[in-house]
């Protein structure tokens, strides 16, 4: 294994973006971050400031061009994920992408063919699989310390609703959901899903319901090896951030998440009293930093990654079965899982 | 309010029958065992003397004539349960009912109408109503503390499957998740279910899902005021009973439910350790002792019980569409929720 | 064993007395409350009518007279209890009596001699041992589960502190700290204390130090196995009422006690909030029922009580070897804990 | 505010050292390590080529004239300490030492007024101050969240004894005690300690004791606001490494500490289990990040470290006192705490 100084680069200086910027900056060990990228006037300038990077770049493919660079961040909107992977596998940079890698799965073969045919490791962000008690969970499922996984469940609240009106359609199964339904093919490894059936509405934000949008979700799936599970997501838990998994099997259960911000404890006048997380980069930036590590590892080893774009269309063929489910109020049946 | 004692028949000797009638007979102040009915040879005798019961009767309907008798308890097989209520009603007896009060919804409008045509109390044994935690939960919700309900969930899981041949039909949603479609009316006040759907299979015994039987479950329920709720059973948790709660809702969530046998917690060489509990009987304890007092008290003032038959006949309603919902792979409204 | 009911007869309609009585009247199958005598004009009286119970008495020899009591529970004010212990004893009756069963050593072994002699049972009210976790922690212990004790704690600590005026001389030692003495005994089977050192004050209440009033205390004990305690008292815990203990050995740790109300946990804006106990009557409710039951079981058997005049006599002598080394200032031998 | 990178150099390459020498080169943005010094031949080198530091010396005093040094990481034996310290500041490095940073008061003295003299901060490696739960606890005290301090407690238990023949004297009082002195006073801001009393012994491995061996301790402290507190340690907790506060004040308690290595749970068949942290430095490893950021916080803005030689010296003179009572077998007076 080379130990040479692995040499990165960022596509988007967003909240994400900036967020992945700083812990590839800072926190993983043998890599640096070389070049950011971002279209919106200054906002990469910005970023490249604070963090003592040298090059900006406004066009993601200068950065793509960019020799100097041996593996890329992808963190620009979902929307353009796809033919960003598409575009890095050409230039023959290691990828790692944000979720959603794709929007359709159209758009996740062509990334994934992409990414094979340049033989470039494409990781996703599904950071749940790199935190420690989901990563135990999903080791000690496999090795059959649970037995048969029966039921599962996995899910997302996230602490506030920001500006549903610039909400992207779907996104509360595109890009919440996806993790959930990730988590669930982790916790019952091997397994695929086969159909799901969507309950949903706009529950935080009613006006916006007219216009597609929708903040409450409960997904029941059906898996092929008979398993049931349940993903569930809200964009307003007034508590925080609430990241939850459960799989029960005929030996046992797992349960994994807690909301607490620390091992504090008050016993106070009015009751027992502890802090919660508020944000997903606090409650899970141990795993934001293991996935980066991780990416970095197999730049040098060429190992596929553990969140592989495989592992992205499968979440994703889930994601688009439930919003067919939701459009015809009936069961769906998950497409081409095995594709 | 009388300070009388009063006096209790128990019908049906059985399990919960036996657990009832020494709960009765032992920690209900005010209230003493009078009589004991069931039609298996031998077996209230052998109850009956175990609890210092004086009067034994085959027949329940010896115990219904009994003159002594203020109010029954009964625990008989679930598919006699409504005529027992309606030949209780007549006799002008009180009734407590273990659930499920009925089996049709026909079955339960007839049970109804016989206890308010007698003027007599009727109470289903839906225990975890008294159970603390599931009890202040509901208070909680009902004063707004958590805002309006969004996502709801309750959970059953028995510890060991006994003999699935001699499994009544539909039993996990009849007899088990009858349980759960209760308490999610109960943190959901003022709601009712209007649709179902369900995933159900035999994944613990197999081989019995030709006879119809099913083991494991999922059903998602959708709320008149919008809220999604997932109702969970399996008849296999080698941990233990394992019954859960949890309400989210706008200004913040609710969670119930503990598997601890106690709050003895042992740090080990190969880690944390905690004992569970094994029986409903053990975790619900307390939960059926307040129910049957509250029977008492009802008995006494007239009130209207807190696990009503009206509740019975929602929670009936839900598993009834359950059934449908298997039955047909689809969505099913629930039927006359507000009949 | 005899199934014949068990009278018993109550000394003291106070607080602690009013709630043994409520217990033997109502929660003891097989046993039932025959008498009640309190010197207070009126207070058996009222406490009677509530229980409905017969029979009332100004003196508790008249109560001990009494041929139809087969058992006394001893609750009177502490100063009198080892005379009364006496007494019982010489009437043939069984005892229960309320910590702690001596005010001096010499009096402790009056009241076992006088038990002895007239061959009736004699249990303290430990309620701890009661305790389903501190009872599993003895038995773990005892059977080796964590090693040989290295390490161990005990504390309390009431919710309110009342009327310090009217508190007896050196009540925190003899009347609180006692439980937890008894405690670690428990927890440390078959060792006994042999040197205390204690750090004591009025911190609530500092105006009644002067007139003897603590409030506040740390006792560090050796044993003689070589394990170190310590135990821990304070009269005002505004969250609610405190138990805990834990045990340290060679192969593991145990600890014990939960302040928790119930299993519902809150999630709400300002973050996680559960509720307390706040009286010893709810926080030890089953082991102040499992204590009579207990006492009830000795009373037909004659087995020994598992909370025994000797163990309250070695209880005693560690608080009277700390009251020695408050006024000392210095670490002070236990007297005669093996006598 | 200078952004300027801070060059770090590290004395001591053995356990500790190499872990802050890790931290140091790897998780501190804005500072980096710049050279190693260890006089145990090839150690400064072997860390220093796994790191990636150019500079390696035999001799401290190498690394204390190297002038591209801001500041120097001492994590040398504990007998070396205020020596270091003091030509640290004689260099005019900023300064940041493991804890103890002295062995004697008078050498404590000493290495504080050297840093003084030469106006270089002066770090001292509490690292409990730096860990969210024990800093939360600091702030909701200081800030009259539970009232005035009444009782306290701290306890270290290290996971396995190493050998006992090679320890240093009274290192269970002056190496890991001083930890729990150090977080005592933490947790009552603005108290100091008066008296101690210390009970201890070899109960790991009691052949050592009569070397002067210690492995297993009890403090009872007193402090000049009133508060009574104990600390307490051992060496061989076979569950893992064990670190606990608690404070109870007139308005609350707060507890920090917790053993388990995530928040993954498992319900098996025989209980509930969950896995411990085994090292501090995995339990505490946040915390030992924190504690560095906060030393090159303070030598690029030159404030007054949180946990300072001040400090360093109160722990201290609460060890020297707990040698004494061991020896005497009595309590004493701390000396000099407000020095």
């Amino acid at each position: 294994m080379s130990t040479q100084n692995i040499r990165l680069g960022l596509i988007g200086a967003g909240r994400m973006g900036s967020f992945h910027g700083l812990t590839a900056a800072r926190h993983i060990p043998g890599a640096s971050l070389t070049a950011i990228a971002d279209p919106t006037p200054g906002q990469a300038a910005r970023l490249a400031a604070e963090l003592g990077v040298d090059k900006v770049y406004t066009e993601p493919q200068q950065l793509l061009d960019d020799l100097d660079i041996d593996g890329v961040l992808i963190a620009a909107p979902a929307r353009s994920h796809a033919e960003l992977v598409i575009s890095a596998a050409r230039a023959g940079k290691g990828i790692f992408c944000e979720k959603p890698m794709a929007i359709t799965l159209d758009e996740a073969d062509r990334a994934i063919a992409a990414a094979a045919d340049a033989r470039v490791p494409l990781q996703v962000g599904f950071n749940r699989r790199f935190a420690k008690s989901f990563r135990t969970a999903h080791l000690d499922v496999a090795a059959g310390r649970i037995g048969t996984p029966q039921l599962l469940r996995s899910l997302t609240r996230d602490p506030a609703l920001n500006n549903p009106a610039a909400s992207p359609q779907w996104v509360i199964f595109l890009e919440t959901l996806i993790h959930d339904f990730d988590t669930l093919r982790y916790l019952n490894p091997g397994a695929e899903a086969v159909q799901v059936y969507v309950m949903a509405d706009a529950l935080i934000a009613p006006a916006y319901k007219s216009k597609g949008f929708l903040d409450t979700a409960v997904v029941a799936i059906r898996f092929d090896n008979g398993a049931i599970a349940t993903a569930e997501a809200n964009f307003q838990a007034v508590y925080g951030y609430d990241v939850r998994g459960e799989v029960f099997g005929s030996e046992g259960m797992l349960t994994m998440g807690s909301l607490n911000d620390s091992d504090l404890v008050r016993y106070l006048a009015h009751g027992i009293q502890a802090d919660t997380q508020r944000m997903d980069t606090d409650l899970l930036r141990d795993a934001y930093i293991a996935e980066l590590n991780h990416f970095v590892d197999c730049l040098r080893t060429g190992a596929k990654p553990l969140a592989s774009g495989e592992d992205a269309r499968a979440a994703l063929a889930i994601a688009r079965a439930c919003i067919e489910s939701f459009e015809q109020g009936k069961p769906v049946a998950v497409q081409g899982a095995r594709a």
